[in-house]
């Protein structure tokens, strides 16, 4: 089967077929600059659907919400907020989760059932109701919202989030779209992060639930900005098949793995998109373990490299400073053997079977003055191989969260 | 058994009797603010020596010396140094460390094998032997070395750590002393941190080595600067019986019991100093989780707290952000029911049986603004309790590390 998958330009959540958008300012986000703190996905056809939650035992109210919804895998639409997590506040949080659901159903014309709710924001304050209530029969949803969509969820992200990918199967053709945010209390095994990932193409839910888990695992999972898992996190799969094309299923194994590519490639692009737009971040640092026992060690360290507050304050300011890279493989609790390791900082050499490298400090240092730093770990314990990436930590990150709430 | 325990004014690592060091300007510590780098303690008596060291899967030539030698458990000198950890430079380090011992026990007339040896600086430089070398034999050890052995070992530490407690027990009368180092890669687990611990009491050396271990896992493994944990964290405790009273076992459990609470308040006030005088810190955290459903479980819920960079963050800026304190929780891997959650930010209830509480948000604030800030948290699920310490999250951390090697 010939398979190509393309970038649209300007592509977005409802890039794929049937799928709407719009979003509104209702005022939830006071600091936001986006203009925009609400927003409304819609399919015109309902949708198989799959999601991945936090992990973090304490867990919103509509994180709660949308995953009991999902447990027969339907939904035609999301309402994501931001500004508010509507965490943490008692029975109210999920009282309000469910009215906004039931008050964008209405909006919509569809069953209350079949609406998911995602909030991202402060932790501990209820929703202004008296504000949102207003707000969301206002919201008009169209092929062109997208966008807005896209900034309505925004926090302290900096730059929306967003992309579509056409994919070309053989006779088929269909298309991925997906909106992301990210900046703070971003770590593995999901950060404070929304995502929304939608497609036109026909596919099997369980298939889709399984490459939607294989896709976040090398995405999502894999970045980190701060070391903290929110209690909100939330990356959404809607499929409508409304591209009308064969029916995707884990039987037919090339056209299967197409989508999954597809869909690895939408996932992370977002998931790079969140780390480079870290609270404060100003470089992107992308971690490649190889070599190591296993897969799952593999990603073990290459999480804990990228989530080690001295390697990020090396890399912010342009240290070649290995020895935290190394330290920071030990405490992974991974296999490692010393005098096996070999690690590239922004391409140079620095460390080669155990014994420290010669080089050109000045030239390393500007090696590592880019916006993108590759950190090259071969552990030379076998085949498993990773990757993660994140954000340096700079005194902005300080700032920024010395101040969010008051 | 009456018992008491008493600090001694102006105690150190010599403070015990029989205990004797001193100290060098050798060269390796170029920004070293004290003019000592270079550090001998010895015991005029053979030691019951028990060590915990880090554990960090790559560890330093000394560390990897010194457990070799502990494994009899017999140890009378300790040389250290500040300004190059010694940690991965090839074989290179395992010669160097060796023959460090070797000057030191020349410089002092025991055996080699009798010395033990500790590093803590940048990782990945060779030590400078040529410079090593002919100061070893210069380093003059005596009964007031303690206080200079203490700041030998000092790296970004803004202040020396020191302490010493006197323990009267029925007829017997001994003191514990002991010095450490911190500043950086400081987490549970061990952190890049050394200290020395001395006694002149006789203890047995089975009990020797529990007691430390509990004594460290009260104290410094429940600390964290940075969630980095270094390849060359030690922790060493010598007892050389020179008090002359009776000796302690297992056996004598009201006598064991006071030397475990002795040697904890040493161990806890050091770990204490070296979160406080975390880099960059202006301040100390002190939480403490109540009612987990197991001591473990408390543990790690208040570890995860204490190194959540968004706490930090919130308290550096006085900021009652209690969001990221469940938050944490949640993360923490631990049983917990949000409406069980109570959570107590500087002594003001923010959090009351899953509810969010009004507070003034000025005295909350006003209420961070202070040198130690204790968060409580209490979980309502069993009776495990324990306290993590660790410092806030500035500016100046950044600073302090985007330029240590460069």
């Amino acid at each position: 089967m010939n398979t190509k998958i393309d970038k649209v330009e300007n592509g977005t959540v409802t890039t794929p077929d049937g799928f709407q958008a719009g979003a509104i300012y209702a005022g939830i986000n006071k600091k936001g600059k986006t203009g925009l703190d609400m927003g409304i996905l819609f399919s015109t056809a309902p949708c198989n659907t799959a999601g991945v939650f936090t992990k973090n035992r304490i867990k919103a109210a509509p994180v709660i919400l949308s995953q009991e919804r999902l447990k027969l895998g339907k939904a035609a639409a999301v309402v994501a907020n931001s500004g508010c997590a509507n965490a943490c506040v008692g029975k109210q949080g999920m009282a309000d989760a469910k009215e906004i659901s039931r008050l964008a159903a209405e909006n919509l014309g569809i069953a209350a059932d079949d609406v998911l709710v995602a909030s991202t924001g402060v932790i501990g304050q209820p929703l202004p109701m008296e504000l949102v209530r207003p707000s969301i029969p206002l919201i008009k949803v169209s092929k062109e919202g997208g966008h807005n969509f896209a900034r309505a969820i925004m926090t302290t992200d900096k730059v929306e989030k967003e992309i579509a990918v056409r994919v070309k199967a053989g006779r088929n053709t269909f298309y991925i779209g997906g909106a992301a945010k990210g900046a703070g209390m971003i770590h593995p095994d999901m950060a404070t992060m929304l995502c929304f990932l939608t497609t036109d193409a026909e596919v099997d839910l369980e298939f889709l639930r399984e490459s939607l888990r294989k896709a976040a695992d090398v995405s999502f999972n894999m970045i980190s900005v701060d070391g903290d898992t929110s209690t909100n996190d939330t990356v959404l799969l809607m499929a409508n098949g409304q591209s009308e094309n064969d029916p995707i299923t884990p039987g037919d194994i090339q056209y299967a793995k197409v989508f999954q590519e597809a869909l690895n490639q939408v996932c992370i692009y977002l998931a790079k998109a969140v780390a480079r737009d870290g609270e404060g971040a100003t470089k992107l640092i992308e971690v490649t373990v190889s070599g190591a026992a296993t897969e799952a060690e593999a990603k073990q360290a290459a999480r804990t490299v990228v989530s080690s507050s001295l390697v990020k304050t090396a890399i912010y300011g342009n240290d070649p400073n290995w020895g935290r890279v190394i330290a920071a493989i030990g405490r992974s609790g991974i296999a490692v053997e010393e005098n096996k390791v070999t690690i590239y900082l922004g391409n140079i050499c620095v460390f080669k079977s155990g014994q420290p490298q010669n080089f050109n400090l000045e030239k390393a240092g500007a090696a590592l003055n880019k916006a993108n730093v590759p950190i090259d770990i071969k552990l030379n314990m076998g085949d498993g191989e990773a990757t993660a990436w994140g954000s340096d930590l700079t005194e902005e990150y300080i700032k920024i969260n010395a101040e969010y709430t008051t």
